[in-house]
């Protein structure tokens, strides 16, 4: 018998009602011949509450007691999950992230899942039962309960699809797929049949709050098929596959926005070798993720150095880099929170020539100002006024004509 | 360095400054020289909230199911707990009942203590820090959380107080020790700065509710002595000690009350060989503790048998006796709730013949009358009206003179 991970997020699970339904679409996918394994975050709030909790006792609690404390939100939704299915008369067991073998380094409140050791899953599954495990949740080899950080239930689902060899796994959400835009903001857009997971990974790393970036990766290393599906109804959603073959007669999959942008500008730094890497490995050791990186050349011993951060890790930056502006001599440091990054991903770029081009046009005919690009060989960002990112969504949207069906 | 184990109640730690108040508690134990390890329970009410929740999917949840939602509470507490202790500058840690070394049988909601196994605890306390453990819970031998039952968190401590070789369990709790009798129902009860295991045995079945019973039979067994104290004061509380030989000359230590009795009788049972066994055994078989037992004789084939259980177990209990009553062919089972247990517990009864007589005679004297008697070699145990439950223990504390310290 095949085996089926379904993944659930918060809302999913939000109230008795939901975890009802949701265990009667588990029971289905069992009824339609799969053994299931079923992967559910943190009930609604849950995870803010318990953060309101540790806030009151300390401003900077130590993030070891931070994951003992929120991997309860999951196993509490795995027990009362498990006990609505054997309410429904179907064998059933729930499992924490460590009993299903989630296996991760030290990194508490952002671990990485090293292996899957999934013992106790394939017993209870050829036992019969119905398993449920606590995404977002692992254990590290002192013993010690750690959690993976945002979205990481996303990551607990694909590594035990891969772990189990599933014939899928489907992750369910609150929209019924991936779109080619934002459907909030352009009414045109069109839900994808397929995307490749080199798209998908462009697009969950540009701000589609769709799948976590890390199970995209995870799911392209080890060819997991993702299934991106409504926990609100019956129809297909968007499966991101393997390859990038499928529709390579796409140039353009689809159109997003990133409102979670900082631009930090280091304006006359020295240019002697060695500077950027002290900046960037500072930046680094602290955790901070930075994006965009574009360096410009000027006259004289001195560049101007220009990247992108996300808000959460602003004011870390800030203290870090006016600290290494005064040793590295550094003048002036600017910060803007007034861009947002709209972008475009396509595995058809690689083959077409021009596609960065004709962005850039249609940006230009709106009188949308570009203040920086970043390219890969499948998608290109600019960061531009947030103030008209929505206008660039659609504009871009309509320019390349996403909302039409290709019929090639 | 000796190890000292503490043991915090839930409404120790029911709230953000109620949390702060047992962290710099148990720093100032540590700061006495203590290697320090803290047992807590969940948060107030946040097991009711939890049995809530799970009542809400299902009437009669699995048992692992609940242990596995339950559990969370008290992860919740060590988590909050240890982050109030690193906020005031302390090295600590938190560990669950499984990372405590906490190994149980696999009777789910009510596992017994196999053994502890506190390799993780040492290293901890060997590395400067101070410990807490997640009361109430443990881990069995297939890697599923259990729980212990009512009080378990009592339990733990004592357990891990036997196993670290702790110079005393401190067990805190809202009361400031061992009294007389309760000082909310007799003025002139006094508080009791020793009591043996044996008489503290006796009392806590006998519905004194400070300590549970398993913990201080565990506690004997092991020789660990508890400190039962106030957690709102810093008064020294009541020393629960082994041997009985240091308060030989007190004959009555204490009078208790236990309102949650209910009297079963059967009439007429058939008067031969085997019919209280499959009484007795179908009733244990689920779990049901039976407490005073008494068989009647009468004339001809037949006898009357009498005993009471708790309230907890009164729906199953009457649903199988009178199943049994039908096959063992007896006519008439009578249930009755409107009687409580008054009881007086000494080491000092075993020495001293007409204990039991003096008490019946405090009764007598108060028209109180009683309905069944039980004896053991250091308590003595009546059965009588509840409404009349509260007169009989002030008049028993007055009759054998408990508020009057002894000079001998």
């Amino acid at each position: 018998m095949q085996v089926l991970v379904q993944k659930y997020g918060g809302s999913s699970v939000a109230d008795t009602q939901k975890i009802k339904a949701v265990a009667r679409r588990i029971i289905s996918a069992k009824n339609s011949g799969y053994h299931v394994v079923a992967v559910v975050s943190a009930q609604g709030d849950t995870t803010d509450e318990l953060v309101a909790k540790a806030r009151e006792i300390s401003s900077s609690p130590s993030k070891r007691e931070m994951d003992m404390l929120l991997s309860t939100g999951e196993q509490i939704s795995i027990a009362l999950l498990a006990m609505a299915i054997a309410e429904e008369g179907y064998p059933v067991i729930s499992l924490t992230g460590p009993q299903g073998g989630i296996c991760t380094d030290a990194l508490h409140t952002r671990a990485k899942i090293l292996r899957v050791d999934p013992v106790r899953v394939r017993k209870e599954l050829s036992d019969g039962r119905i398993v449920i495990v606590a995404g977002f949740q692992g254990i590290n080899d002192m013993g010690d309960i750690t959690t993976l950080g945002r979205g990481g239930s996303d990551t607990t689902a694909v590594a035990l699809a891969a772990a189990l060899d599933a014939k899928a796994c489907e992750i369910y959400t609150d929209v019924d797929g991936v779109y080619t835009a934002d459907p909030r903001l352009v009414s045109s857009a069109r839900k994808l049949d397929e995307i490749s997971h080199g798209e998908m990974l462009e697009l969950a790393s540009l701000g589609a709050a769709i799948l976590q970036p890390r199970a995209v990766e995870l799911a392209a290393a080890w060819g997991v098929t993702i299934h991106v599906r409504s926990s609100f109804s019956d129809s297909l959603g968007t499966m991101v596959i393997g390859g990038d073959l499928m529709e390579k007669q796409r140039v353009v999959s689809g159109v997003t926005r990133d409102l979670n942008v900082v631009k930090v500008m280091l304006v006359d730094v020295p240019d002697r070798p060695g500077v950027a890497h002290s900046i960037f490995s500072t930046l680094a050791q602290k955790g901070i993720n930075v994006d965009m990186i574009v360096q410009t050349t000027k006259q004289g011993p001195v560049t101007d150095l220009l990247f992108s951060i996300g808000q959460d890790d602003y004011p870390a930056t800030k203290r870090l880099i006016e600290e290494l502006a005064k040793d590295l001599g550094i003048t002036q440091v600017l910060f803007s929170e007034r861009l947002a990054k709209v972008s475009i991903v396509g595995a058809g770029m690689m083959s077409n020539p021009g596609v960065a081009a004709t962005m850039f046009g249609i940006l230009a005919e709106h009188g949308i100002n570009i203040e920086v690009i970043s390219t890969s060989e499948i998608k290109v960002s600019c960061l531009i006024e947030a103030s008209k990112v929505d206008e660039a969504v659609k504009a871009i949207h309509d320019g390349f004509r996403l909302g039409e069906e290709i019929t090639a």
